[in-house]
């Protein structure tokens, strides 16, 4: 049995105690990008609850084209305001260099990756790297409340980077 | 007071009874790509507990290029085997045309955006375009083990795509 059907047995329980359906566009309008990092549940770091946000998440919650992507389908078509970014401490992405990276992939299969593998050495810089990225995009409408984080996974909290 | 700032106040129960740190490798070796859709709790849905899985999210839950840059981190430097894809039904996606969602942003700031939106029209059908990119992936070393689902928001169950 893999884990995936682990999963799926799990989701048997999940759906015996469903109350859905609830609306299509979140209810708190806001949108969080977040690492895809396994210790960051957002909805328990957050008392998210269903239907209330928008959750975007990928290696290092850096902001790319695709982050781009979703944030203006989020604020444009679901009305999201605010946007709430959160890296964390102890992060893979602060392990590598892009360099040394797509070298790696380039020496086991032929071809360097065209894309940015998105490394940093510094959590509070790359958050900012991230809000700028947001606040410069013309594609994003609401850029007036957006706030970034660093999660500290031996702590638990949320400290606001400035 | 900000939706942001109800949200930095309920980090700080869940840091009260924080018991961490966990490992960075995720321990159940599974990485899930799901939508950004707020009804979409994908810890609840899946039964994941924390530590044990990635979660790349975004509007959709379509394989991008960033996607796959997440994805190639996730396996090449951070163990994981697994990959469970997740759409689902009542998305936003369904709702409008990449040609029309870029005409408006150009109507509205001038300039149309180089990246597609990804919109689609059959759920099915793209979990399986997901599925397709992710194989034909050179950057992406283990396929064997990907499987594509659409979530009911209704009735809270994973449906298989096959």
């Amino acid at each position: 049995m893999s884990v995936t059907d682990e999963y799926l047995a799990n989701n048997d329980a999940y759906a015996a105690g469903f109350t859905g359906p609830l609306p299509l566009p979140p209810s708190r309008q806001v949108a969080v990008v977040a690492c895809m990092d396994a210790r960051l549940n957002v909805y328990a770091i957050l008392g998210l609850r269903d239907g209330e946000a928008h959750v975007i998440r990928n290696a290092g919650g850096v902001v790319t084209q695709d982050e781009i992507r979703s944030l203006a389908i989020s604020q444009r078509l679901l009305g999201t305001r605010e946007i709430i970014l959160i890296h964390h401490t102890d992060c893979g992405m602060l392990t590598f260099t892009d360099d040394a990276f797509k070298q790696s992939i380039q020496d086991e299969v032929g071809i360097k990756p065209a894309w940015a593998a998105e490394a940093f050495a510094d959590l509070d810089e790359d958050v900012r790297q991230s809000i700028k990225r947001i606040q410069t995009s013309p594609f994003i409408p609401h850029t007036d409340a957006v706030r970034g984080f660093v999660f500290d996974v031996a702590t638990g909290r949320l400290i606001e980077v400035k």
